[in-house]
């Protein structure tokens, strides 16, 4: 292994420095008509989005004892890459025609575009190299950016929906990537967890936690502030449940800080792509509860069973976490319009 | 200990996942008939008091060695619960009639509210077992709600200020709690306090010094920016006195963390209740200042002696750091009204 | 070492105390005309500088494995001092006539003058007793205001820029006054670091890439957006390059934690100096790649012989980290002006 990772000295800076190079031609290539003169409007939540990416997930991703650090060095090198080559493909298919307020959301479009290759960089989480993560950020947003665009073209969804579709799309693009890794051993210590990573972890959740209505709304152009009360009523119906179901679940009848964790995820995937056309705060709580039953019976019951069968070894959970729920949500959005 | 704790696992989720179902029925019967049509304005400080609670307080509670992931995760519950059936209180005594501007309201009051439970769970904390602080959740907020409505009937006390006697009913209910629990040894281990522990008890006191201001001016309707700087200054004062205090009183000449983490919370809970009142920074500089003396001098000379007398045990100051400052701000509140 | 620092039980209280209620003084004596009432409107990027000065500076600040709790510590001591004293010296310099939209500004500019102090602090962390600390702060921030007022008088300088030079200011005066104190030996206890240590220094670290967009913005008055999304920009690419060089420079080809930490600084720091000279983000980017060659290379290569030369030793990398980006920031505006 040491002299293996000792190999990549010679191949991951250049290829890192490479794409940046290319990076700075291309947005020199493309943003140098309209330039930065953006409009005198700023949306404080670009800021909780910024946030809640680069330090939440980071932290979230801090739980394996023997990883923590690299988790967090990693998520920043994904979404410092993701978000230029994000702002660049936008670019590309908008046919050059710039405008500054398009700049400015373009911007926070990345932000949450960058998501999901955050989420499948959880699922491959201690197995993929530096090397492969970088190619993963170019080619998951690019594709990304394409089934967003199938998506408002033949399915006619609109822009918000498509990009609420993130956690989808991060979860089953990193469970497809997982599945072409060998899989890891259950005591493999990578995965291993620790008291004192467990904390940083939850540090990162509560992070998520707060700022998770700000990430669904950010997008929105009306009902902003439903979305936010939506998505903060149906997080705490999503925590008060996983704290029950925690105690159902685990052997001893402790509180296992791995279902605080996911429960809070699933709770605030679910509304993400559901939250616009929720009318009423019960509506939300309901799908927070159901999201949550999802998210730790899912896991509680079928994660053994997985890797076995379609080969798939989901590191962190992903797909009871992220696709599930997301699923959920998708459904509930589908129902609640036809009503 | 753990056979009993085990039979928790009969009652603990159940009792939890009950009152969430009834919840979830409130707010059906509730708040169907307005719906979430909220005003398109938001208030960012929303987010800062949700983060100052749910991550500031969390990690401020947990200074115990053995007792510190407990801690934050148990503040989370609270949290989750109270703010649910803060919303529905608040609901029920308005009789019916809403608005939508209400509910938005509605929502930062409760998430305000809610911040008297976890000051108690600090009275108790380490003592209490989940049912315990589920009921207590539940009560306690019922009662505030009662207090305010007397405080606003035959006190004739604005909204704004009845609201900000939360650090004051917090702690004293806490103690009051906290005096039908058995008097923990000094030594008991769930209080011990180590360096790792105080070093994210001092994340969560800087999150707290951090947000102060936007705790003490979100629920203002009017002076917001003085409320904001003059709590701003008081908190400054706060934290320069308790280092020259706490290297007076500590026998070895050393920094105390427990006394910065003490100071910075009295200087924010005395204006708290004062700062609406202030007119010039200079009050403001010498309410921190008194806030300070009190809740460090306080804890040094008269905490050893009380649990002999008065039988309250009061695990983590809570006395001297909410209780004492609060009176302090309600007598200035008072006094400078006269003047 | 223990007999000097009880020694301190004297003097060090006593002093602070005395500061802090000559500032009280102050307060009463400059601003009792006005009062505190400031127009409706607060910049919510107030508080995101403060959270950047005191909790992201002070966990960046608490790397040192023996020393982290005191780094934190002293940052606040520092940031609650200096904040009321710049206050007042800038309250000095206008001669008395005050205006409430003056008090809300001059605020703003203190909690971005106190960087100054805390990068100096930065370069004699573990060196300096808390004495040396109050009276630094004290004498930095009178020179930094009478720095600032040269530069306006004579250079010409807009306000905005000569704020923006705080981190050069800051650079500077720190390594002055590291070069009186004795160089510390390369294996003193102090400066070591350990995993943990570094995990909350990487916290403070995304704190500050996260909030830097703010604090570059904070205090200008045109183009706030234009700064914000140049800052964002330049940012990423400095952690994108901090990476590549990082496993370049290292010897066994592994990321080293104190590069981020320092890239993500140097690339804040130029772009401070020049964002709003800034017209195209490919600009922004090449001076964030910049920022980082300068960072990593320059204390990779010239950090060593430093400390013989010309005596002065740089416990956090101060002169890479904030000195010469702050250089290569100013040249750089100066250069695009003149374009």
């Amino acid at each position: 292994m040491p002299s293996k990772y000792r190999d990549f000295r010679n191949s991951v800076p250049w290829l890192i420095l490479f794409w940046e190079v290319v990076f700075i031609f291309l947005f020199y290539y493309l943003f140098s008509v309209v330039g930065l003169i953006t409009p005198d409007f700023f949306d404080p939540a670009f800021q909780d989005v910024s946030h809640m990416v680069v330090f939440g997930l980071g932290f979230f991703l801090s739980f394996p004892k023997r990883y923590g650090l690299s988790g967090i060095g990693f998520n920043l090198l994904i979404v410092a890459l993701g978000v230029q080559w994000s702002v660049l493909v936008e670019g590309f298919t908008c046919s050059g025609i710039f405008f500054s307020s398009f700049f400015s959301y373009s911007i926070m479009k990345a932000a949450v575009s960058v998501t999901a290759v955050v989420i499948s960089f959880a699922a491959i989480l201690g197995k993929a190299n530096p090397v492969q993560l970088v190619v993963m950020t170019i080619v998951e947003i690019a594709a990304f950016h394409l089934s967003r665009w199938i998506n408002k073209k033949y399915l006619e969804i609109t822009d918000f929906a498509s990009m609420m579709h993130v956690h989808l799309f991060g979860a089953y693009f990193g469970l497809a990537v997982s599945s072409s890794f060998p899989v890891l051993q259950p005591d493999f210590e990578k995965s291993a967890r620790s008291p004192r990573s467990s904390l940083l972890s939850m540090l990162g959740t509560l992070f998520l936690w707060v700022f998770w209505p700000s990430f669904n709304s950010v997008l929105a152009v009306e009902r902003k502030n439903d979305i936010i009360y939506s998505t903060y009523f149906g997080l705490a119906v999503s925590a008060v449940t996983a704290f029950a179901l925690s105690v159902l679940t685990t052997k001893d009848g402790k509180l296992s800080m791995a279902h605080i964790h996911r429960a809070t995820l699933a709770g605030g995937v679910t509304l993400g792509c559901a939250a616009d056309s929720i009318r009423y705060p019960w509506i939300a709580m309901i799908l927070g509860l159901l999201a949550t039953v999802i998210a730790i019976l899912g896991s509680h019951f079928l994660q053994r069973s997985l890797p076995s069968t379609i080969k798939i070894n989901d590191v962190s959970g992903v797909h009871f976490t992220f696709g599930l729920p997301a699923v959920l949500g998708a459904l509930a959005c589908i129902i609640l319009r036809v009503i």
